[in-house]
């Protein structure tokens, strides 16, 4: 039976690399890369740096595929998301089956697997179809939350309270009801901004675990949202993409 | 200066330490353990088994000390958490203090150390204090959340959607506004009862990542949830204590 791994990488700094995922690393015969276009270059960089580093006997085999683009500015929303996540399982299918028969392939996924992240989706589509055999497993990985609240020394939570991971999207319609504690990924338009003088902390992180890495936090005032959106615009123009992610905090009455 | 890292071990596994975490580890000249009675006893033992298989020269001291006891009954229940919180101040402070000028000391924390884990809190409030001086860092490590999406191959969040990851005090007070995904920990109740037919699918594991796993999942009919009370109420008893989590899913309408 082929063998398929998830393989969480941590998110961005190869010593969050665990035992278990450098194990694994070291007993696959094919790793999977999707090319995701120029400005993503550094992050196939690391994930190379990772073998390099890692693997012992580089005996390994390494496919390549382009992962297909998406129309961004489609006629028919559902039909444009419909036809690119078909393309993307086709990829993955074609993939899989140039596995030998007993093999192990295995995808290196940023952060923990589980989030935000279509590996796992697309893995369950190949196998809904039917035409290739394979098992799979997922290594979990430190996430790009817990690199942020590593790096400003935070907890995700304040005392019994609850925690809300979201995209930047999602926050654009507003505080969400019932939590003090948010953290937004995957937003191109720093949505923060709309909660300026709204009595919230705002602990914000780029490149995370990198030596790119940029921190930035405090009350999230006007003047603080003008300097995260100034150094990211510099750095994001600097780089030519940008990976950023941040913590919104409404201090609740203090249980002690 | 005497420096001080609050190091996540991940949520069971050995094999969740990362690279990082096992440097800090080689560097450390005095590990802090509180002893939080009979029942965690296996937990005090894995940090045990970490440190003899992960620390290449064993030169370091272990500081004990009792984890002060909560009252759970109190007349006033605001007084009484703000004297156990200082108590475990005084605690802390006192191990730290133990250091040498320029020792390095280290907090084993179980999972990710910035979810519902009081070290942070507690390192903070002893600087507060400032009869000690240290430095602090924090090494992120493999959640209990990532443990058990990994186990069961799901993902954390539908596809453009938010999570919430909350306690099972929390969730008696209903479903929450706005999410289809929840996490739920600390949750001595099974409050997952309080929602069977009503369209969800569970994901529940417990002692997740070590020999005594148990994973149940499926849609939350009166039937599983029976069985999770019951494979949960006999692990307990078995084994003298018990550690869960589950994930509460409603599938959203699909956008694929
Ligand atoms: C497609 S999601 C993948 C998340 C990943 N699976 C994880 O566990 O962190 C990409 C988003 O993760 C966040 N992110 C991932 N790595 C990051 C890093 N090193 N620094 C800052 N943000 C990061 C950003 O919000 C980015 O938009
Ligand atoms: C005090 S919190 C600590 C959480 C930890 N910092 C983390 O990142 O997972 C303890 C709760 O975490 C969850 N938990 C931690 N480790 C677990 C494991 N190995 N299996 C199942 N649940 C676990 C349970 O819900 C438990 O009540």
């Amino acid at each position: 039976m082929r063998k398929i791994s998830a393989i969480g990488i941590g998110a961005g700094d190869p010593d969050h690399l665990t035992v278990q995922a450098i194990r694994r690393l070291n007993e696959t015969d094919v790793f999977f890369v999707l090319d995701k276009g120029s400005e993503k270059q550094d992050l196939v960089a690391l994930r190379q740096e990772i073998l390099d580093r890692f693997v012992e006997q580089p005996g390994y085999r390494v496919v390549r595929a382009p992962d297909p683009e998406r129309d961004r500015t489609p006629d028919d929303y559902r039909k444009a998301v419909a036809d690119w996540h078909r393309l993307r399982t086709d990829v993955y299918e074609t993939m899989i089956a140039s596995l030998g028969p007993d093999e192990r392939g295995a995808f290196l996924v940023w952060g923990d697997p589980a989030l935000y992240d279509s590996t796992l989706t697309l893995l369950d589509a190949v196998r809904d179809r039917g035409n290739v055999e394979f098992e799979y497993d997922v290594i979990p990985g430190v996430s790009s939350v817990a690199a942020l609240t590593s790096r400003h020394r935070t907890t995700m939570n304040q005392i019994g309270r609850p925690v809300l991971v979201t995209t930047g999207r999602r926050l654009e319609a507003g505080w969400p009801e019932d939590v003090d504690d948010v953290f937004v990924m995957l937003d191109a338009g720093c949505t923060f901004s709309q909660f300026v003088d709204t009595g919230l902390e705002i602990y914000w992180g780029a490149y995370l675990g990198t030596p790119d890495e940029l921190l930035l936090s405090g009350p999230l005032t006007a003047a603080l949202a003008e300097e995260i959106r100034t150094v990211r615009a510099s750095a994001r123009s600097r780089k030519g993409w940008i990976m950023d992610i941040y913590h919104l905090r409404r201090p609740a009455p203090s249980r002690i």
